[in-house]
């Protein structure tokens, strides 16, 4: 078994994850930009870093690395409220009835960590796992939440604000307990499995699985598969229908709305907005925003989905035809946009500018702070541009990853029908399913 | 090379093709309901058999069966129409400029004639094509499409109330022309590739490939390819993505409003609706009656695509919850609807039942005729079903299959965005596509 | 009493109300182009004038005028058709159940002849009133339905395609009966209240009150009111809010899409359209198009239908800046088109022109047909425009009026809540409304 | 003049306004459930009370009484965020250049006090009026807000957390300036001219109008009008169209969905609502929760509204019949909701209970209150009821006030069009308007 990296796969690596998160990185460390940075820290009081202090729970645990376990409190009654919009996990843990499915597994997770990723793991935890969790995102913890799971008795390594070296520590620790070793992975986006395979190789002959949940996981998974590196089952999460369906399509939907308006307090009637990208984030956002009133279009490289935003009756069209006239952009790309800097230029004052990709590298941030504009923190997640004549663009930085539709989904009220006999036979199925190919849906 | 039928398949074939015809045809020759019959044949005044007449075209030609040639003149009128909706097969037409890139091909069709695919069938030949045409179905042929198709000397087979043993003839002269053989093959349902096989197999040593865009019809190419017997190059065209999006689901969505309200003059504001399953068909369907008012309900088996259900916004319901009363039931199924005598018994007073998946056997005819109810033919595609203390249902029977958005595709009016060098780098992917697999859209 | 009508008066008549109906006449009496007036005449085989012929119903009675009472039998199964979605009418029939409320009544009435309004003619009479009828509009009536309301008994005089001579002709035959006189009107445009003032003028000595359901037969009454010659209590119909809310914006809303796809066989998604006009009907057509994926715009003068149009997510934009791009024109303004051979000439080929507002003076037809263009009649409503070279505008004339949705409502499923008394109290009404003024609906 | 009040008017009061006001603010002071009342109050460092504390502007000036003048350059931010949503009144500044139309005016308001109506009030001084300022409801101030406008020299008494008795004495010290009289009245819900009336009459003298912008309000003036007491003009800005449509419709239809998301975190998608009252407020809210996939059923008590809800789609029942099942509940009747702690009984567990109509008597807080049920603050606006057997209602607090959408209206990118000479005497009206009664719209 060899699981050495080539070059090539930390190029690849390079430009897929650390890229996103040093071009952010870089702009806190070196900046004088206090407003942009302190869009993603907590509130100043407490500036010592997680690493140097030395904090224990109620119990006296301390096999974690947080901000502060202060927050614990808090973070349950979040936690509390999560667990009443996912009935699913809650009916597992039920049904389970202080059966212990999961004992024996040992699981190392890297994902966000919010009130609603910590109803997960404390379902693992519930059914009998063993689990110590990082974070897959330096912005995106919920410091609160954090010290919840730690509080519980989970080995938590993860902050908001954390720094590219922070990041790493957090998810050694995670890996290499002394008296522990992980026999499978959850990860989102990559970086905890790559961690493993580089320092850790060896640990893979314990590991049973691999269970992936983002693009660019999946996209290094399956490069390690071709050159013959994967040595235990991956399972693609990526690519399951609630996934695609329901993280993507209805979580775009019901969440831009209120990204927006939380943020930004716009009224949606009459506004005209672009919709970079009609994938299903794309779609999800089209239909939220035609439904409230605002005038949409939509930019498109592929000519199926373009077909399908102008039979839903969108307007496709270059960016560059429309771009002075539109109140809002939203780009749901999942990848960079192009010339960004170049079409902020041509916005309109007040023009607000918000990704909802699954990448906070759609928005060329480094190429915009380059530029010598100013820079104004009004509120989390939104800054102001301003350019030197006074027009102001609206920046409103989405981390849609951060909101897990499929997670909510639940003992939803549905009726199913079953499929008679004569029914499964003309189909030539199963009663039960399974029914039919994805693409189907 | 072997293509011996067995008998398993045939059996098949009884089950999806023939009953279907059958059931039809038979309420036809047995039948005291001359309502019922006369649905689905022309204005009474020409009796006579087709292939007891003679016909000619105003070029004398006679090699085709149609219901009368007079009518050309009218149904040239309707292909014209058509052709403004189809600029897509215009443009190529046009593209083409004379320039022959179909000489030589020799293709046999058996599909619905309908003006638009006239429209097609005249675009293969303007691109150097021959072409001999029959119909799939007894019940659709628009007679005057079908003789302005001969008056332009297309060899046409068909007509509107073929008897069964009437299809299998028209099918037959299609193919069995003295001087000429086929070399491609474009079918929907399967129905002539199987009359290939049975009658002519040796055809196949010329046959270039066969295009086939039915459910039903790929799955009988595809139990051939399991039994060794496929021969020659096949093309699923049924799951292309246009055939899944935009026959299914914009097609229904456009035209489910229409067929309701040509056909009963329904309103749809305040309506209660069921609709018997959530695939491509029913989410048209679905979206459509909830845009203009109707309260909808919707029934299935697959799990997943309930849920979609319910995150669109509708209920998940049994038939068996709601069927009292709702004003009308659309099946969406693509499958025989279970106890169909036994719910229409269940409905109120002036429920509109209504097929929309691609099958008439989604609403068992035979059952409900075999019934001792009443029966009054009241449109085209409508009949009242009269129980004895005088509740009526009002039965409608859609073609869906004769109305093809995708060959409705066009230039329309998209400007399309193209990938930069880096951008379709990052995705891996060539600058121009392919972009995705289907099931991501 | 003085019911003498100024010369001012018989201005109005002659351009609100004459006009509209010259035009067209005048159309067909000078015109060589057959297509045209063909579109509202029925088959040709009978040409006689109904004026000319004497016909008997099957009890021998012939106090009627009508184009064939051969033809009862196919309109009495249409006026069965809607009497199923007219429950509210039936309803009432019931609750009589066989009293005479109405005995006594001898209504006259000039409204469209269609099942509809049949089966609102024979409620009046199965309550107990006398019936006399004509038609409001020369092209409106069908034939079938009125040699139904003939057969059963009711003195009609209307047929499709009646010349203006004809008009009043029958509308005379309706009030002169020899042994009757009304004592009630019913009227749609205010023809013939008109008729009546000018020339039977001592009737209104015993009519006891007009009902009057137009926009333009409100605004006569209006200025006879004015004028101090209205001498009978008159009822405003068209200004009740189910008349604004139901006719006009649900109506349309149902009818817009059905007419055009009827008609012209069009597909909605992707399709760009301009509606011009934002008042029920406007609104109605809009909310439509939308739902069917439609890219819509819309021309208001007035801004706060502007402001709604822009908060329900419509570009309001001036004709001119979009008449080139769009696939169709909707005309939904109650009024004179300005300009409107001027923009046909910029239309783009293939471009449906509608008029869907509650007039046909919206489209300027004597403009259009005076210019030197080629007019085909391709089907029922709809003509080919056809300029020198070669572009195409296709014309679809409807007649919203014929389409009442009103008379649709019904027993509709609802359950109403009752106030409490506090809550009575509270709002400082009585228990069972009224409710509010229109204007908060 | 006479400006006495009856003890009619004074029970109108009570039950009107004074209710509202000591139902919550009872709960406030007797209570020992800290979570409800701290829902409404800033967080807790500063308990003394604004009346206690001496604070001066950097200016020097003194004339106000708010929570903390240190609040002002946060409250500022959040105004400069409020105009860019609201270019109306930025380019009213912007046209009056320099000039003060308003010079003279003494305006003294009481209306809610947040970033937008901060932005009226700075216009009317910026246009050279002065004004003094008090706040129409104890809960909604924004204290921040309060403080910029202080800052900015404005004599503002508001602060978030009012007792009944700082109520009235806000709006006294507002009134009662030593050297400064009001010549106009602009208030929300009548308290400020009641006030007027019954401590200051003969200021009425000097008033030259009133205008007031609430149902109660308006309803106040009314019944003054009518007892002859009425002696200044008053102008009706609730029954204005862009009030009923754009603050009640659009707004609602807008802020909904924040409103509940932003603070339940819940998922629309699937959710069965029911919406009481289907006015303005309950047609926004239900286009908005349909939009994003709820199942939405309505009560009503008007039939018309009731039509007009089952026409829009939504299923009107009683909410006897559906309160078990749904998984929230919305109020929009501007009325006592009947018997509400007995449907709160029936709701199932985890019901969202929210208001959205412009009154917070919509809910029955004191009934809540006093069953012996426990509370728990969770968030802002959102308290917890739990029942003995573990039940949780999650009670929804809104302010629909707070939010008025017609001070968004603005440069809104519509191009009208201008009617010609000939359209207008064709509607006999002038080319500019106006256009047409609000119920026409």
């Amino acid at each position: 078994m060899q699981i050495q990296l080539t070059e090539q796969k930390q190029e690849f690596n390079k430009r897929h994850t650390k890229t996103r998160r040093r071009s952010l990185s870089r702009s806190i460390s070196q900046s004088s930009t206090e407003s942009f940075s302190s869009a993603y820290s907590d509130s100043s009081e407490d500036e010592s870093s997680p690493k140097d202090k030395l904090q224990k729970t109620s119990k006296g645990l301390s096999d974690f690395c947080i901000k502060n376990i202060k927050y614990a409190s808090h973070g349950r009654r979040e936690i509390e409220i999560a667990e009443q919009e996912m009935p699913a996990l809650m009916v597992l843990r039920k049904r389970a009835g202080g059966e212990k499915p999961l004992a024996g597994a040992k699981v190392v997770g890297c994902t966000h960590i919010t009130a609603q990723t910590a109803v997960l793991i404390e379902t693992l935890c519930a059914l009998g796992a063993q689990c110590r969790w990082a974070a897959c995102n330096i912005f995106s913890t919920q410091n609160s939440v954090a010290a919840a799971l730690a509080e519980a008795g989970i080995s938590v390594f993860a902050w908001r604000g954390e720094s590219e070296e922070d990041f790493w520590w957090c998810i050694d620790r995670c890996v290499s307990a002394q008296t522990w070793q992980p026999n499978m992975i959850l990860d989102d986006g990559g970086d905890l499995t790559h961690w493993i395979h580089k320092k850790y190789s060896t640990m893979f002959l314990k590991i049973k699985g691999i269970v992936e949940e983002s693009v660019t996981g999946v996209y290094r998974l399956y490069q390690l598969s071709k050159a013959g590196r994967l040595c235990v089952p991956a399972m693609n999460v990526n690519d399951s229908v609630t996934k695609q369906k329901f993280d993507n399509l209805y979580c775009c939907k019901e969440s831009i709305l209120d990204g927006l308006k939380r943020t930004t307090d716009v009224m949606f009637g009459g506004k005209q907005v672009v919709v970079c990208g009609y994938g299903e984030v794309g779609k999800g956002c089209c239909a939220a925003l035609k439904a409230l009133g605002a005038i949409v279009y939509v930019t498109e490289v592929d000519p199926i989905c373009a077909l399908q935003a102008s039979m839903d009756g969108f307007r496709v069209i270059k960016l560059s035809e429309i771009v002075r006239q539109v109140d809002m952009v939203i780009t749901c790309t999942g990848n960079i946009v192009s010339r960004c800097f170049h079409f902020t230029m041509k916005c309109k004052n007040g023009c607000i500018i918000c990704n909802m990709g699954h990448s906070n590298t759609e928005i060329d941030l480094a190429g915009l702070r380059a530029a010598d504009l100013k820079w104004e923190h009004v509120r989390p997640q939104v800054d102001h541009i301003v350019w030197p004549d006074g027009k102001r663009i609206v920046l409103l930085l989405m981390f849609a990853d951060e909101y897990v539709a499929s997670l909510h989904l639940s003992t939803f009220e549905a009726h199913l029908t079953e499929l008679t006999d004569e029914q499964a036979k003309y189909l030539g199925i199963g009663k039960h399913g399974p029914f039919k190919p994805n693409y189907y849906r």
